[in-house]
């Protein structure tokens, strides 16, 4: 709710035309609406810049539908993460307009409706870790970034990475993900004076104990300017890309 | 060396004014300086934005001496991390015009030629914490940010952070450093919609695991656009800060 | 048995009504029934003011429905937790007047005897962590609390919780559930003072580590008045807080 | 500042007697007291019950006089823990009426004021974990409980833990300290009705890590009613014990 | 081979009765019979005092049917340990008179061999724990073990436990099995001076990280004479036991 | 206090000779004598076979002077383990006889009164694990064994070892020592049917996590009828050897 | 592409026989072909002495098709790993030559290229680390090594291995691979001067960790010599003893 | 002791020159020399390659003096590692010959018998991998290798690495040493195809856990042909090294 609907709804009861009671009671659901077993909450936008996003697992498809109808009608963008095929295909079958992306295991609404700009530049070690590469780039495209992604390109075969060594160095901001040793956003962050957001993946087996190996290495990295999210958190990297992304330039 | 230089010292060589042996090792000597024990990256600062920072701790004075000599030489600034009282006041003997930040444990050459601009806010939980806050404090107000430290606002009083809640949506980049439960950047993440590093801390004892515990929150936060560096790592924090908040204006 | 029972029974013997040998069977039955593969201890709820409570996870429903037999005898309230949908029904078939609540996955027996008092309130972070919450409700309620829940009010979205701060504060005792990062008691616990228990879930991925990020974030929590039970276990939480709700007044 | 003072003060305002901006500083002086590297909390007494409790560890000395200096300027009562004996005796020539504990390395203010009322019993495993035991005392003690401490009754002597039954089953509240194996809160959660706050210590040696066992084997105890603190707290334990304590009657 | 035996053999070769080379076959054979996968070492009973047992977990039926074959052939007792029903009936249907044990998934030949003697007692905390007991109950029954079990004892209900009391200090040797806090072995340890195995079991959920924090309680019991065998290890139990019980008389 | 001497109070209390009142308190004497900070359990020898041990890291040499002095008015055999070389000489000042190992840092009371017998061989990786091994031979000794110690037999030369095989085979009861990988137990277990305690030690570094990694090894051993003891727990191991080595012949 | 190709193409540009693009164009498809979503590097053997493995776990037959159609194209050999029976039996179906090991999960293309040299000797512990040793000979196969594996060779059973002391002492290379405790690779490498690769595998309970108790036991292991690869992967060490197999006399 | 010499000592006692007793001695004497607290292994040199090296960490000056006679009395070379300025003195005193390396904390005897061939490269990372980096190539040194070493070329400036392209090509083995993300080895791996040992160093804080970080990142490498050793065991990958450097020519 804008300050100005704000306003119009406190001089409706200054008129008499609306009871304090019912005007309190607009205000909460613009706010966020209750559906019983979750609060949505529609200010989000405004506070952070983005809606709130859905995180698919674990929920029924019941579920996910209402949340989605609680979204959709107030909004048009809407990202859905680790969302299975089967659940995506009902919930496409209900709603318009939603882009289901199989590897990323993403839905997405509103793309229609994006401006992209700046350059995020999402770097893939290996072909395993694509799911978790393209939950990125589907959350930084649809909250307005030019996108692109690069891919199996593993540090141990440098030359491949260093082939592409100009678009490191005129990415806006990095998302680098790899599994095993994790060593991809050490050398990548040695390349670029960009700020780079490492993801750790859980790819790998043994030592590698589901990812924690990939994020020890991540979190000491000798290259400066390299920041960890969650192991195989695919849209927080690509979130806060976007945010990074999108800052208004310096007043 | 910068393009320029290079076509010149090409010329020489094609003119027969310089051998192309000493050429080469002009070439090398700008790139960096061999010092036996270890090479300065002179051309870091192109690449990267900023010259290398030297991380003090387990070095023997001595040793510091020559490597803040070569660094010197060729660059007004230099950052010390980790850097005991006593071995500080040496280095302040023999350079001149280094500001040591007792708290921080760092010393700055050059602060003087700084320009600050943009608005990094660090943002500290509890007092034990701010020996990390300031590491961070002092690496971006280096790199030409308009710092701010707000301390002493953990999230066991909520209301104190609330006070600040303005300062927090105007921040362009936030630096939220936090020991014990790591709880402060999930908070201060859902109040701004600005790029948020957390910094987690060795502050604590028992099961916070030397700042695992602290570590791991972040690392699950469930606020977007949080990303973490390593524990006590404040002047990680401070550089990716500063590469954000100096990033130039989407074309 | 009581005291009264007991002197009668001694007193049988003494009038040569009953041989030795049986009166002690009695006793012993009086105290716990052995089903062979389980001692039913019907005492315990004169120990610990609650009859034993069964963990159906890894029990089959044969030995459940042996279980429940030996208890429903003896005593009006009974409560089975971790019990599935389908061992759930097979139970209701066979003995009347459980409730089963699908979420919290808990049947209970003996709701009607309850009589409500005091105030537990159940705050619980995400809708993922509902089970955990649910399983809390339904033990404190069992136990003649009255109780209350509130959901879905995690740390990144604070104005949720502050809606709810005289709630809070009003409380006699508050059980707070979360996952993820596990900082909503930290910040309850700094609005409240009565009395936390704080659940860790093992809601999340990754470096969630199956709840032990949340569990070692509560247990370094800031705020004072915190304490912790194991991942998931709601049931625990929930019998605490009666213990202390039914506390008797200070003499 | 209570509600009548608030009132009081926008009286002034309105009468003219005080300007707004002068007025909003008593307000927040009331509220907290800015020292510059930490805003002390005046009302927190009010929020939660007691004055904020000053943790030692790695504070210098004169911070520790400044802090105090703050807190006995507006309340009679302050908790110092984990004090060594030095800086205790620093404390204690500059203000006076303070009470050291060597053992618990406490230092109370304000014990004159104290009226006992209720029953915490501490139970202590072995004498090395007697440290963390005191500090629970003197915690509880300082906010108006009548506390016991029953010492040496570990688990391989469970003969000498059941001549103490009768006093472990009158208590109001136990708060059970032990290292190594952890075992006693189970032990003792068996033999008593009332709500039980373990403390997990860090004595042993090897496989301990650091009472990190201890830790484990308290979440896990099978008898219900018991929460966990952070290993060695005993003073987040004696202050949960007394907010239990002290709880008002059911209405 | 027995020396008597071996003697007989190298007696043939001198008269010429036999060539080295099928000698050595005979001798090899004698010792371990290769099965091409595997080699049964036919010796190990004598070195060891039992035969070699199969674990049959991972191992197809195929497999367990050679493997039988090769040991009854060669002996009379042969224990099959984490079997599952199907593969049990499998083997049972192929060779006579093996004994299964559905509880604890063994299959025993050779029961009908056994002279009971001595006294191992293996104690239960629960009924989940089961499984592991009764492993250990029939690894030393087949040893020769006179073996009683004594369930449903937890540390939580002290009461039960003594009531056994004559129980445990009559026993030659102890084993105790329990999960979640692994207490049990502390308790029992203090109550009897026969030398005692203690058995962590994977029983138990979340901070129980599957038998790690029974595991390490038991390593750190403050009784001595405790020694711990691997999580879920009833046959290592069972076997150690029966190893002290059939100890000969000091000299 | 025997049963004979029992039944003479008793007697006396019938005979008027003394007050139920100090007769209870004759009992309790005999059973622990409280010395505020520790109950010394003198009926433990009875109950368990051998006095109470004291465990002296972490006691001022004031408390050891007096837990001797209330040990050894009752008992002619003490030991004292984890003993530093300086209080060692305090104590053996004060009380006479006492005979200290410099290497296993115990101090031991009553050697002049054992009768040795059976036979206990304690085995020992590496000169640097002698400090455990000692501990267990100088504990083993004083609870009447004879013992044996065998060194430097690490796993790397085994035919060291095998050099030794005719005792491994003759041994009553073995403890084998080991840190780094802990392998040691493997190799002896699979030579000798005789029980083994393994004792795992911090001797290692990097990836031996302080013995945690023979720790580990010795809990996975393939070869039965081991069971393990805390890491660096020569005490333990010594005791529990003794246990077996003293088992009366089998009725 | 060799020197003699890139010169060759080189002068067609210059006598402008071949546009620039199009030559750039064939030099990047001989160095690696971009299928979309994989980069597969034909340089790579030269480079690295062997074409690029395909670890089949997680890539759908679809994706493994197109890959080996872009190997075996180019290059006679070709090794797939961790491949289950029923891909297997799709690409064999589809490309000739190919020769599954159903106990390594691997399919070998180019083994009649083979030219076996020098001796790898793979000593496995348990049948149940046959898996994990097998791939180990399979890749040094593929490799051009002369290969042989023992198994059943446990460190229980110490006179089995040392019946093989000739042939331990005879190999070149030495890969040994163990679970459970991983103690054989030090008794192996006592008893042989070749260079040894030590295999932790995944067998195991308990405390085996999944395989981290015997790989923490190799990497602490007394006998020098020894380095160690990631749980189960018997690729790593076969690849790896290859190299050191193949290297060329000393000059 | 040779065969030669065995032979020639047993015709002594054929011809009666020499008793079986005494004869018996000096195989044994030969074998290995028995110094009560350490048996020599004086055939270790023939067996392995190479005479035992000595550990000096934890042994007293003393115990060293005593060792170093033993060892110099047969050998000329011998190692002593891990050995501190102060007591490598005193040992240099005693013995004429050694050579002390205070970066690798090593001292060296018989260097002057060293016959250098083939080509150990040692990569170490950073400066403060030194210590450990020289620990391997003393170690390769006195072991006959000729031994290069390559400092300060950390992944994060890929390029200072990619300018020794030429070297890492030409090694006949790599030994590559890094600490904090450890990802040194895997980029080296790319671009050589010489068999790699890393070594995992404890340089780092916070989350690189003393070493387990880079340790987790060598086992997870992607580049094949890469095995690991123990954090900070320079000497074991020198050694490593050595082995394979001096391999003989494939027959």
């Amino acid at each position: 709710m804008e300050r100005r609907e704000f306003l119009a709804l406190l001089e409706q009861i200054s008129r008499g035309e609306l009871t304090p009671e019912s005007a309190a009671k607009k205000v909460e659901n613009a706010t966020y609406q209750d559906l019983g077993f979750a609060k949505i909450d529609h200010q989000r936008k405004r506070r952070l810049g983005f809606p709130e996003v859905v995180f698919a697992q674990g929920k029924t498809t019941g579920h996910l539908l209402e949340i989605c109808a609680g979204h959709l009608e107030a909004h048009a963008r809407l990202l859905i993460t680790r969302l299975a095929a089967e659940p995506a295909e009902a919930v496409q079958k209900q709603f318009e307009g939603g882009v289901y992306n199989a590897t990323a295991r993403t839905l997405s609404f509103g793309l229609e409706t994006v401006k992209p700009r700046g350059h995020v530049l999402v770097v893939c070690a290996g072909t395993s870790d694509l799911p978790v590469a393209e939950e990125a780039v589907e959350t930084a495209k649809l909250m307005d970034c030019r996108v692109e992604l690069l891919t199996d390109v593993g540090v141990a075969g440098v030359h491949r990475l260093l082939d592409h060594r100009e678009k490191l160095e005129q990415a806006r901001v990095l998302v680098v993900v790899a599994g095993m040793e994790g060593a991809l956003p050490s050398v990548v962050g040695g390349l670029s004076a960009a700020p780079l957001i490492a993801v750790p993946t859980s790819v790998g087996y043994g030592a590698s104990l589901n990812g924690v190996a990939a994020l020890l290495a991540m979190l000491n990295s000798c290259a400066p300017g390299i920041s960890v999210v969650n192991i195989d958190n695919g849209f927080g990297a690509g979130y806060k890309a976007a945010m990074i992304n999108n800052l208004p330039p310096l007043e």
